[in-house]
């Protein structure tokens, strides 16, 4: 059994990770602390309150993010092992290299950083951009390959959220633009300049099979149920979270029956394609975070849920063929349907809620709830102050505009130092292979007298 | 590759839901608004509060009926692809058709349809009861089949809800006989009429298989572990949701134990049947529903789980072969034995209970915690009132009366509306076959240079 | 199909659990009621808000102790239906046989038993213990035998619990040295005890396959999501209970990204191997819980939770074989690696901070929030009150040393008890093998005319 030829020099993978780890610890140990601890027993009552109100949905991302994810991505049947280990990697790689990030850029004039769980979480949405950028050129890249994105992606995603909701004053409660879009156009670009012109061939090994087909449709279903939290946790408590809450669920509900409608009147024989249910069921997801907390009525969520899944199903029918065909565009999970067109759909959608909002403040039905986006105690001014409807609608378009924009650029530049010779990647034959990443099967653990027959016949069976 | 014959005309499923699609937006638009935000802010913290309180065990109940649900029905081994989208697209749509028929029944003489957290969850329950009772018929009918079975239980359930529970005053929190009882009995309903006198032959697919065991089990667990969150979420918060959650965790922990029991009793050489264990535990969770709240004694409970645990494993070993052999009733899930042996259990002991609880005021230790199912504020006077306990148990039974009539009557007439022509069942030779419903392994999408021997094999290999 | 021979004799099994059952609901029906309901309405919104905060919790480590850890031991590829049922039932009778026993022990100077969730919750933490211990024997042992451990195991954990914790005043409030370490040792006795001088062979069933790794690796990630809800559950509300779960997210963070690091560069080819990822990622949160709650910087989070995995990693490619090699102990599941070595380095963690607090009070950052483990309201005289730093330390160590000479000794008895002839061990040739104790494509249920050769291929191939 020879040792397959390594994708990167050998050690390149844990001796980067660990001198990351050790960097980490001495930045955590020179600058940051916890709070202190409320010197009063009211205070103690109100953290304790807080982290009731938001703990269970950091849980919930969390299992979202490890657990959904991952399975959603062991559609490759030989691949799964991989799969999920470097989406969990990668999730704590980089939420730990955004606490860094954060720690150095948001908090430093402070003397010292106090962590806190929202500080961990605004870190793990950082996280988040890079595993679904990298979704684009899953099972082609090596581990290193991936941190490299990561190390890339994040400050990148940090300025643009700075560029997007603090500088233009975006309102995207649910990272429509500043998650999904931004981590779509920058996975689009790295595996742009990745493999440049040649089309990559379709790989014996990654065609789903029914029982991989399984597991990741277990892996949408758990996106979908706890979806609801990712878009909520940063709301207002109160009444926009509870309508951030509901408008998600109207918005996923409707995805989920309409991706069934579009992928059977598209399929031959009305079949459903188990891709389109995966990725289709989560669009409306994506694309009612710029609009979740908003006032909008609920029709809204539930058109913009079947849009979304409409566009996501005609994407993966004709427009990735269509991409990979004219631009070489290689798109292994499909982001641009999941996540570029629902998050298009979405910006769009909430520079109209803005408009439609601010014309409707006489007498309608729709009036009672506008503001947009208001609490009550925001709801003299409206969200975007004495700026304008039309300002701030034309701001989300701008939004939009530079979260694109930038992500490409930035992932085209990503994407090229990926191709350092240093970085090679895995050869063709073993991609989509766990065999290249783990050690499976190892014989040379398990010999022994008792290697007959049968076991070589289930070693065979399983291996493929 | 021939296209296999398909069930329906091929557009019905894909054009009947997008109709639906489409009437739901226009009910949404024209019927349907959220609550007006909170004028003060003490308001706005008290909407935070109940949400903090009803949204964790919403999610858990999300989870219960997405993927605990949906992995329980991939006992079949070919078919696990089918059973879990097929659920997916039954909760959405019968939640989404309940909703409907809530704001036209419910809400109309209030001029707006105010959508909440609280209406979504009473719709889920509806679909509930669509996703238990399409168990007796799995893998036997077309979605659009399941479609018409969905359309007809919901409004069914709504009427039999307000008979039972408004104005029979029937005491049932946990939806013993509302929801199981009433789906198990719609189920076998619509399967006799479905399959007439025909007895239906053991098909060659329909047997489990170890993998596909395991991962219907991981389901059962699933369920299992949320199960308290689906009994506990409508009650009363404070003492008597306190209540509600330890009496189900007793019963479940019962039922789970006794489960090993007596199937290691009743199955030779002492084994297990995976079957009964991926129900048997779960029996304690549906009978104890319609006490879960009463201030019956600890033991109660632990009996309780325990009996129906007994109940289930005997129905599964004797009485489901014999209305197979008998009625020729066909029953693929074995509801019967899940949901009605149990429910019909739980209703008999909601009526004990009230019995007991009465004659019991007097200064035993029981008496301590009577009147039954009393939170404090209704200590006084017990919650049926004047009514009298006598009176009260016999509208228990009265209850179940009607659930086990309505339901069985509705659903046979369900039945025979399946058995339309273009309603065509799938053939036999196709039954439990994802291939009739999922474009899989599709060698159209992935032709290529690369279809070596190795593709074919894995293909075959896995197909099977 | 001859019946293979059983373990035990044939009823052993369903005898002595149904006999456990009847006495259980003796020992319910006499001594056991539930809180007396509150009085008055305020009361009744405090057990509501405790409720709300203690509930997400428990069902959080229902979920880690009945989904993810019964996952996470389905590696061997064709144990996996016993394996996820055998923790099930063990969870549930010792859980079962705790409640007898506190009742028993801490309650009956009362009269009577008051259940609630929290005596719920620490009998499920008396069972964590037996379901960790059985991880050494696992596929080896039959269901009969891990109920005689279970029986053993959970007195004498009260007894080590009351010995450490209220007597030496241990501070460990998330089971490092209580839970982990004691539950590791106590296993190894039991293996020792039960083999005996025997090296067990290498068993032809014992090595993991790519897709039962992935299924266990998806246990882990349960785990890992999960964990910071175990560790905390028993914390003062507000800021203690906030730090444990920083802390224990952060060691988490930290061992999932050492054990790549460190598996990589020990295994050839800088391969991972998924036994490590599958354990390591979890050893920090071993390690933490017990400086969890302590004020200690989150530096010492990290650190803790990179040691911990590299010591879990080294454990595994070194120790283990050693351990095999010299002592003839059998480890299945690595428990010593997982539990024995990062619990002991918690416990040290836990006198090194304890010290650090003391010395550190007059001016550095650290003091900011130091007494260690202090709440605001603690925060005067330290937790371990005039007893003194020194003293505090001194006592951790002991507690960590009863733990461990208690656990073996105790363990060595009760696997000495597994040998008894009634209780034969599963002959080799069907140790690791569902087929053992399932009924798994039970020919004698499906006969029909349907079994064709197709049939027959499936079976052979699931089979296997």
């Amino acid at each position: 059994m020879a040792a397959p030829p390594p994708t990167c020099p050998r050690r390149l993978l844990p001796l980067s990770l660990g001198l990351f780890q050790g960097a980490l610890l001495l930045f955590f140990a020179i600058f940051v602390t916890y709070d202190e601890p409320s010197a009063r027993a009211e205070d103690a009552n109100l953290v304790a309150n807080q982290l009731y109100g938001i703990f269970p949905l950091f849980q919930d991302i969390q299992v979202m993010l490890v657990v959904g994810l991952g399975l959603l991505l062991t559609f490759l049947p030989l691949y799964g092992l991989s799969a999920i280990a470097h989406n969990f990697l990668l999730l704590n790689f980089s939420t730990q290299w955004a606490l860094v990030l954060q720690g150095l850029l948001h908090h430093f004039h402070h003397g010292q950083v106090h962590l806190d769980l929202h500080n961990l979480l605004t870190a793990e949405f950082a996280a988040v951009t890079v595993l679904i950028s990298v979704g684009a050129v899953l099972g082609r890249t090596s581990p290193c390959q991936l941190l490299v994105v990561a190390t890339c992606e994040v400050p990148i995603y940090l300025a643009s959220e700075w560029a997007i909701v603090t500088r233009l004053g975006v309102l995207d409660v649910g990272g429509t633009i500043t998650i999904h879009v931004f981590s779509c156009y920058f996975g689009l670009g790295v595996s742009k300049a990745l493999f440049g012109a040649a089309r990559q061939p379709v790989h014996p090994k990654e065609t789903p099979t029914p029982r991989s087909d399984l597991l990741s449709l277990v892996g949408t279903l758990i996106l979908w149920v706890f979806w609801p939290s990712f878009v909520a946790v940063l709301c207002q408590p109160g009444d926009a979270q509870h309508r951030a809450i509901l408008n998600t669920l109207l918005a996923m509900s409707a995805s989920a029956v309409t991706t069934v409608v579009a992928s059977s009147l598209l399929e031959r024989d009305g079949k459903l394609s188990p891709g389109h249910l995966q990725n289709g069921s989560l669009a409306g997801g994506v694309a009612i975070g710029a609009v979740a907390d908003m006032a909008v009525p609920p029709v809204a969520a539930l058109a913009l849920g079947s849009l979304s899944a409409v566009a996501c199903v005609l994407g993966f029918r004709f427009l990735t063929p269509l991409l990979a065909r004219k631009l070489a565009l290689q798109d292994q999970c499909g982001i641009h349907n999941l996540h570029g067109l629902p998050g298009i759909l979405g910006a769009a959608a909430s520079a109209v809620a803005i408009l439609v909002a601010s014309e409707d403040t006489s007498g309608s039905r729709f009036s009672q709830v506008s503001p947009v986006g208001g609490n009550a105690s925001e709801a003299v001014g409206g969200r975007w102050g004495d700026r304008g409807a039309g300002r701030q609608a034309l701001c989300q378009a701008a939004g939009l505009a530079v979260a694109i924009g930038g992500s490409l650029l930035a992932g085209l530049l990503a994407g090229a130092a990926l191709r350092l010779p240093c970085l090679a990647r895995p050869p063709e034959q073993l991609c989509f292979d766990d065999s290249l990443y783990f050690n499976i099967q190892d014989q040379a653990e398990s010999p022994g007298p008792g290697s007959t027959a049968e076991e070589e016949a289930l070693a065979l069976k399983e291996r493929v």
